[in-house]
């Protein structure tokens, strides 16, 4: 069976102490083994970014971006390569990953543009003849730690930037699905990135710890559960490390009563069930206001549900895949039981979904709950499934309270042709990420991502702008050069002469 | 005795439970006393600001500037005032009291700009018809807590931005020398700012504490030595609050072969010597390269030396004045002893430096050292005296090197002539402010000021344009309007109308 | 008689030579008298202005600035005494002035942000061991030529912003009401303005074109009608100068079927009518959708328009004034009779206003017409008095076509609630400022000031951000120095020593 | 014979009215023939931007980027042939020609930058509830008009930029080497640009004449010699378009005393005859300070000189090829002539040099002039030939007087060691782009071109980021939704339903 390897200084080499199953979730059977990385094998891979990185940090900018110019070319190249493998180990349909990929590469076009982003500011006669100017320097190996739901773009949310900026790069991507990932930082080498300036570490907690406790690491950008994130940004500011850590979410859309119900309806069922609702940004509530708004949104979700196709991520027919596991399979079904239980209303049931010649895979159908409270589990915690609940309020306002008493902050949506309503809203909410009549306001990469509450900790938002100053550190020299030197100094020539 | 108290809500309250004395440096007596918050008092603070945040964070921040302008024009009025309060309980002399403030105001200046400093980005159609822009909006209440030595500029590199970046704020300043900085606060009053939106809190590690673990605080700014600023981080951050914590230093100035040495020297004596040494930007280390430059330096530094005057706060001909405490001043001179105990060689000695009317002042006379070596414990730690200590090495390498061993990196100088020189040293040097001929390179206002390695913790800078991201939150918004409005509904008229 | 004089290097003079009636409009008598100056008195200005630049340039724009901020306190402190000269010589009654005014200060607290506002772009290693920046340079002596409709605010959004990029400036306001004018400049000596670098030419074509053709004026900003602005432009750039020339206005509102009708009425009868429609930004001509809107907008407008009262400057009570001359009120008049002629609708008539106790003064009455079409002269031409007239459409689509074919592109304005109805407008419209639900969408500021098509000839708009860029040139310098400096060069101390 | 033809809709055209003869010059023979464009062929150039600009400018920025990162792999696969174009048609060796190629490819690199660089600022709160940001929307229709000396180049300075602010563009080269231009415009369907939205026009005045007089262009970009430039620049801005026009040079180097002679030789060299001295970067004019840097450059120019070689464009060991016709060799020669009458002393002659097998090529040798003084024709205007003049001054000032009397502001450069000098000149030089120790100081991409006094009409440079700025224009918008909306309007629900 083939067993995926860890990329160290520009070879991928296996270690070969401790594996990992990998899974195919649209047939539940294992299809690999992943190769866990020792403590010293993520020290070498520390070590050559060490060596690789004087020379890179000189590497003038835009030398630094043709690497994404060409990177940008091999990924688009290979696009249905990078897509299958993410569809076998992930489970997500065709259209999904190269939707997924295709936002990965949006950060590596953003990182094309680092001589622009990297200008500093200089200021002429700040006193009298002395000038001064702030340079925004790499920081030297940083490294990235990702979530098996986007193997291919979250890691091009943080290295590509790094990268541009001149910092040596340790990638931790997540075991679950890491074929892509590594694939894709492969290319790199063609793209003409010097070998050790990027590594890929395939492992478990071991690797994490390393990365979070060894000196030369300087930054760590992280993306995954909130447990995980708050546990990851204390030990690495405790270890000196600046870090970016993201977190987990429960992401609202308010249903206004003017709201154009059947725009808002294809909206939410692409937010709600893409990708099995296993995103960040899924939209996995939805709060009507008024009985009119609720009740005709659950008629029309309800309609436009009946065209939904779950299954095998190969056929690109359907509409969503499989969970990543068995447990989360099974974690997702229990959030389900309990809403039922705690009194709401299940109005259409996905628990016994199965998909013909895919009795192992792990599915879940799509599901909608209604008259759903805020002391339900199935409402605090995040479910990462394919499930909407409707929670109905009687004006705005409350359904502006109700988000803003969630512990997570990290997208939002109204739906409304109302301006007020929509400027009020994105004004007033306590969430990072908000759209107006867009369910899923994803940053465009140009921008930074970036969730508020416990979605996110840390002072910088993800790739855009932030991840500028994220992964540079600011000097600033002023200067005042002394008189009389060559130009004052005395006449050179002959009097006759002139 | 006057017992300086506490601003809440707009109001100077003494709590009465808990007293500190506050000494006059320059006689060695105690001349006030300063109440000491309890943690309920601090708490009340932090209600005032919470009551007071949603008017001032919806308050235009052109209005909020415009109270800034007016706060500047009061600081210039009331210079006097404040220069005499830091003089008698920190001990600097006038003129270095009104460097100080100016350098405070100016801070005050930039954040007159918070219009321009606050405008997001715009993009239109990030899709089509779909538009997206970032807002930085105010964090709520933060706190910032500020050391001895500039009792009036480093209150004033947190509270102007954090202000007109809508917070409310809290801050928390030395008890050692508090009537200067209450003084400037109550002005803000004066200047159109509501109350409870600043708060001023003398205290202890009680009201620290209370800082750093109360809910409502979203961030904390600190001042002060290595030791404190990691445990403020460190606590800070566990608590889920933004923090940047500014430590101790070690500034070395190189002095080529080719520098302008009577401008060096000149400029090394206020460097090393201003304010008694007790500033962390204090040139502390000169690195003379080859001997001849070394000879130079030391036989011109004697020379310059002798025409010092240290005394009492009060007569405006002294250069500087005592430290801050009688314990302080047994430090220095202990670190003076070291030093020679160590090898080195004492070549102008302060350790014996008696002002006459003031034999008890905490006084410390200039003191040069020559023949240090990077294994002396003088040389290893911050001694914050009028103590400059003198290396010799043999290249600039050898200089560069030593700095870049050194833990701490917040500012260092070149004296040369050289652009290459230069423009090396201020590449490759691990220090975050450079001075290229100057010796004391304090980025002004509209730069950001921070050090690296363990001079600084966190990743953005303090004031300037670093202060705006750190003291809002990024927002993103992304709107699409559903087609068939308005515009599109209906004809209005009749047919024969138009 | 008094006579009004100029300001040439810091003293103002009478030249004596050529002299013109400054008229009262409330009175309709001649009040005072201004002195015209020669091309000789210009050329003395111009001298002045060359001496003081060399020195002016090489002040820190933290200095510059610093004059402002004090500028800024002197405008607020004599706010009153420049409105009442404002309502002398023009008729605007002092609540208007004071708006003026205010807005003119705003520029003035833009302009104290110079030193972020002139900030170059640094680039670190362009090429290896190369770096770039660029510098923006002050021009030189530039000239500002300003109409009388805002003697206060147009000279203030251009003086403060070239003062500080650190040019010297030559203003020639206008003739018919320069008191307030030259009070305030004579204001910036007060503030601490070396003399020369700004001073005031009172005068006429004259003047205008001795500005124009000499070859050390680099800059010229100019408001006024079309017809000169275009011969500012075309003359000014003909001789070498960089130019922006605002011209004249036609500017529309439309109002939706859905508009909240109390709150645009309430909006377009200050904009309609403030300051008797002498504003370029004044709102002339209204658009309704359908007739309903139409109905609703011609009775609520009649209503609303019962309570204004026209009337002499110095009564506080009214709501605006008389026009600025005779011939002016006869050509308003005209085209009000023209309309009807046309014809459209007199609803309301303010062809026969008369106030009590000023039986001379240059009144006309808000007029209100509707029925207009765009064939006629009133409709075509920019009427500069106190009308508005009211066009009828069936569709928005023929209200904005109705807009992008009139050659005017200044301001314009949509009343509605809709989102995409207010977003395809702004997006769309052939017009540099929009309002959605701001009649009058003058920019702060901080943005920038502009027309598009026939209003404004020229790249950069005026104040704000772009102004920074009229006057300043861009410089950028790109550096390398060359290896074997002192750096390199050899070993500076014996052997033995290290 | 080859007819190089229009390129118009997307379309190769060849008019067939009148042609011009195209030369090879370095063989000196006609090598084929180009279409010259009537007025009408112009104009249907101009029809079809019309008609591609509406979808064009509502493409998103980011999907017009995407085109140009497609072009920019088409550049560089086709590097090879684009350089054989110019040579032959210019006579530019391969290695020169791929410099400039290079160069050119920049600029669309930076372009792919689109979406960060066209962000507008968004201002929360201007006002209570009131928003304002501004757009940078394009302007239409625009032209470019391009020179001969670089056929990639300097278009390529222009209409990526202008592409992707959402302009359409019409190319008007240069008519003596316009194959490359051609073949390059051709890759960009290739690339996916919309027919119509590029057209490239081959012509003379009347084509050019028909650009600057057609409502329809909106801005011209020109770069060429003076007295054109300020012919398009005055006709263009006369006829209502934004027009910056690009002149001629005479582009000094100060080698000062210190300077590292055997370095600043080398840079001399190529700078000066580096493409035939055929740059408005050329470096033709050497200030040496003192007589022993002038001797020494004189004598170490004279060895290092002897080393170079002129040839035909097809010979890569060749350093530079023919002057672009016989008649500017002739000229160029006739330059040469006038110094030596005028007094200057001819220390190596290029006018006698033949090319073996090329004897009818247009070619002249390295030329270096001793001893020339500023009254001299040679100095005054621009030879655009392989001619190196030394003036010999006493002082750095005297270098610089020298330089600022000269009409034209375009490059300069200065060589030394010392950071004063240096900061000195590169602050108080009336020059737009200088170098320290870089003879040729051309802004990179990502910082903007331009000279100054009469070397460009106009307030904004070429490329970079003021291109941004002279391709758009700004709009404003200031938006406030009414309350009462949806929002506040109504319960929606029934009371028992909460």
């Amino acid at each position: 069976m083939n067993t995926i390897g860890q990329l160290i200084n520009g070879e991928v080499i296996v270690e070969g102490t401790r594996q990992q199953d990998v899974y195919n979730p649209s047939t539940g059977e294992v299809s690999k083994q992943v190769d866990l990385a020792s403590k010293s094998t993520v020290e070498s891979a520390i070590a050559a970014a060490q060596a690789a990185f004087p020379a890179w940090r000189n590497t003038p900018a835009i030398k630094r971006a043709r690497i994404m110019f060409k990177f940008k070319t091999l990924l688009e190249e290979h696009a249905d390569k990078i897509c299958a493998m993410i569809g076998e180990e992930h489970g997500k349909i065709s259209h999904d990953a190269a939707g997924e990929l295709q936002r990965g590469i949006e950060n590596v076009e953003y990182a094309c543009g680092a001589p622009e982003l990297l200008k500093g500011e200089h200021s002429k006669n700040v006193g009298p003849n002395i000038d001064s100017w702030s340079e925004f320097q790499p920081l030297g190996v940083v490294a990235g730690i990702t979530p098996f739901n986007f193997p291919a773009m979250v890691p091009l949310w943080m290295f590509p930037m790094a990268l541009v900026c001149g910092n040596c790069f340790i990638l931790k991507p997540s075991e679950r699905d890491p074929s892509s990932t590594l694939f894709i930082a492969q290319l790199l080498k063609e793209a003409g990135l010097p070998d050790g300036v990027m590594s890929v570490i395939n492992g478990d907690k071991e690797a994490v710890d390393t990365l979070l406790h060894d000196d030369h690491i300087k930054a760590v950008s992280f993306v995954g559960s909130t447990p995980i994130a708050e546990y990851i940004y204390t030990t690495a500011n405790a270890n000196g490390k600046r870090c970016q850590a993201l977190g987990g979410a429960k992401n609202h859309a308010i249903v206004m009563p003017d709201a154009d119900m059947d725009n808002a309806v294809n909206q939410l069922v692409g937010a709600a069930f893409g990708s099995s609702g296993e995103r960040c940004m899924a939209l996995s509530v939805a709060v009507a206001v008024g009985d009119a708004a609720g009740d005709a949104l659950i008629s029309k979700m309800q309609e436009a549900m009946k065209n939904l196709n779950v299954g095998a991520y190969s056929d690109a027919t359907n509409d969503f895949g499989p969970v990543i596991t068995k447990a989360h399979q099974e974690k997702v079904i229990g959030y389900i039981n309990s809403a039922e239980q705690q009194g709401s209303k299940i109005v259409v049931d996905g628990r016994q979904t199965k998909v013909a010649g895919y009795e192992n895979g792990f599915f879940v159908g799509a599901t909608l709950i209604d008259n759903v409270s805020s002391d339900m589990v199935s409402y605090k915690e995040e479910i990462f499934g394919p499930v909407l609940q409707v929670v109905r309020v009687g004006t705005m306002q409350e359904a502006m309270d109700l988000i803003d008493a969630h512990e997570y902050g990290n997208g939002t949506c109204i739906f409304t042709r109302d301006g007020e309503a929509a400027r009020y809203f994105s004004d007033n909410i306590q969430v990072g990420m908000v759209g107006i009549n867009v369910p899923l306001p994803v940053p465009v990469a140009y921008h930074s991502f970036g969730g508020w509450k416990r979605s996110l900790f840390g002072d910088l938002h993800a790739y855009g702008p932030d991840a500028v100053r994220f992964y540079t550190k600011r000097k600033t020299v002023t200067q005042r050069w002394p008189s009389a030197g060559v130009r004052e100094g005395v006449e050179f020539s002959m009097p006759t002469m002139k």
